[in-house]
């Protein structure tokens, strides 16, 4: 008896999301998963030792099921209400959680592509149904086709993945007016961008928007995301979700970073710097095709030494600084990411060793 | 537009699990949710504290997917392999995981009842079919039941909840050899029973165990489960499992909670030494009808002064106790469980506290 049968048809055949590789050995340059280059507050291992005390007694103990100081801290960071928040095991968590309650058979997830390539997989995982739109090469955000869309719910990387291009409110706003399902902005990246959508939560009630503390907070490693929305799509989300979703460490480390805003506004500007320069650098010097990135991470289309770009260069430019111990994330599978290279910002050092091995690529 | 009109209609309408009571603040005895009441061991607050470092700068990385270290450790403590493990945010987590990948319309989950209450819970959020099985007032295994039913999955709590009967390998072997379903033993309170299933999860392709470390190790605030099972089904478990879903330092305190077997050794021997003592008390002087306990909770028919009991008298008894801030739990929606008080088994001096206000209750 092979136990596999037993599964649902749809799991049976569907494909895990493939996140970067996380290599467990040192001595790569690791730019391939949009971590922040620079520790988190020291605030967060202090509320974290804090927590343990000397023995670790109290880790016997479940979490706040609700993480309530956590959102309490969520809400007044955004002038919001707990009731407007909820916290999840990552922002994929949250993720996770909206497909389960808004999408199926009978209701349709828009989103658009390129974009984060987790939504379609949610889907499958959910058994439901999706509604693509496709960007063209301006990136520009189909504001008409997301209004026109009949999808239940519709998902937005904003500023978005793997290009890195931002939206303005100004287009969100109009496609919250306009849209009649739940429009939710996934904004990973917001706190690199000029502009974010957290005040349009209390204005749209099909707004949600959906943070993580991975990429500008520096704490991928303990899994805390939240989502801002209206209190009946929080209500819907605590239904869904599992009652201790989030550890007892992780709760006191995402109050302790959200509460030092001022060291992570130093890490947001160093990131912007050093991405600014990086760009520059590719667009002048290189003449590399570069979308302007709102993000922490750059998308370019590298030139090889006969100035050729397209999806074999690219492909030979990653294998390249693989061998070279650097890691960044190619996306070969869509005809508009298939020649460009998705690059995290890294330390003003780690870049550099980036820009010699490209130098050195270029002249092969 | 009230958007919580855009759920799913099973979504909109069904009741989140109901978690015991975590209250904030301090001077309660809390007998309420199974928790250990000794600390984990002190080589766990360790490698936390080493994880972290002085600035916790590795939590600016993602933890490792697989959980592959720790997934190496069970497998090494079970005598299994690293394709036989599958590692949740707590086991709840693998509990709806398991649901996701093999119940839906056209796949009936079973369970039995009573039994842990979340299983309907995840059914319900799943929008799929259940099949109950009613235990008799024995609580002995229904397993022809088992074997007959059509169910593609079977969730059985082992030793069961809330009452806190073991069942023996011999008739969980005889169900693995008749039932064609996968038949998942729930064995969160397994370290504290005469015998456990894991050993048959290599002899049966159909049997799946799952253990929690919230409970014996003592680490509820870490949130780690895990399942033991052929590896065709942790391949499908891990096609819809979140990808970073246990947190760095949930992972490094996990590893080293199993790795210190002769600490926790002593933590089970402590808590089943004054379980018994506590049912015996409870059979011998209150006369109280107390099933035979291989958990680490009690289950018991509470007597009042006129040496009545019933839903009545048990509802009595909780609210008296909570009025004295000691927390146990009641379960008044099921015949066979209306009548009783669950009791997490705490230390002596807080068994001793919740026996001097149950004396008190009694002179009522």
């Amino acid at each position: 008896m092979d136990p596999s049968s037993l599964a649902l048809p749809h799991v049976a055949k569907l494909h895990a999301y493939t996140p970067g590789l996380q290599p467990p050995e040192p001595g790569w340059v690791k730019l391939n998963t949009n971590e922040c280059p620079y520790p988190p507050s020291p605030k967060v291992a202090a509320a974290i030792r804090s927590e343990l005390g000397d023995e670790g007694a109290v880790l016997r103990l479940y979490p706040n099921p609700k993480s309530s100081t956590l959102r309490a801290t969520i809400a007044r960071i955004h002038g919001l209400k707990e009731e407007n928040v909820c916290v999840g095991n990552g922002s994929d968590d949250i993720l996770n959680l909206l497909v389960r309650a808004y999408c199926g058979q009978a209701a349709t997830l828009g989103f658009t592509l390129p974009s984060y390539s987790l939504y379609p997989v949610l889907v499958e995982i959910q058994d439901g149904r999706s509604n693509v739109i496709e960007f063209d090469r301006s990136m520009r955000l189909p504001v008409d086709r997301i209004i026109a869309s009949s999808a239940r719910a519709f998902f937005l990387t904003s500023p978005n993945a793997p290009t890195g291009v931002g939206f303005s409110n100004a287009d969100l706003e109009r496609a919250l007016a306009g849209y009649r399902g739940l429009l939710v902005i996934d904004e990973a990246y917001a706190p690199f961008a000029r502009e974010n959508a957290a005040s349009l939560v209390s204005r749209f009630p099909n707004a949600v928007v959906v943070r993580t503390l991975s990429k500008a907070y520096a704490l991928a490693g303990i899994r805390v995301g939240y989502s801002l929305s209206h209190p009946s799509v929080t209500d819907i989300l605590d239904r869904v979700r599992d009652s201790y979703n989030v550890s007892r460490l992780s709760q006191v480390a995402a109050i302790a970073a959200l509460e030092d805003q001022p060291y992570y506004d130093g890490v947001i500007s160093a990131v912007v710097a050093t991405r600014d320069r990086f760009v520059a650098d590719l667009n002048n010097r290189r003449r590399w095709r570069t979308y302007e990135s709102q993000s922490n991470f750059i998308f370019t289309e590298p030139r090889n030494a006969a100035g050729e770009s397209g999806p074999a260069v690219a492909k030979a430019a990653y294998d390249y600084l693989y061998a070279q111990k650097v890691l960044v994330r190619y996306f070969p599978s869509h005809a508009l990411t298939a020649s460009f290279l998705r690059i995290s910002v890294g330390t003003d050092a780690e870049m550099a060793v980036l820009s010699e091995k490209l130098d050195a690529w270029q002249k092969l």
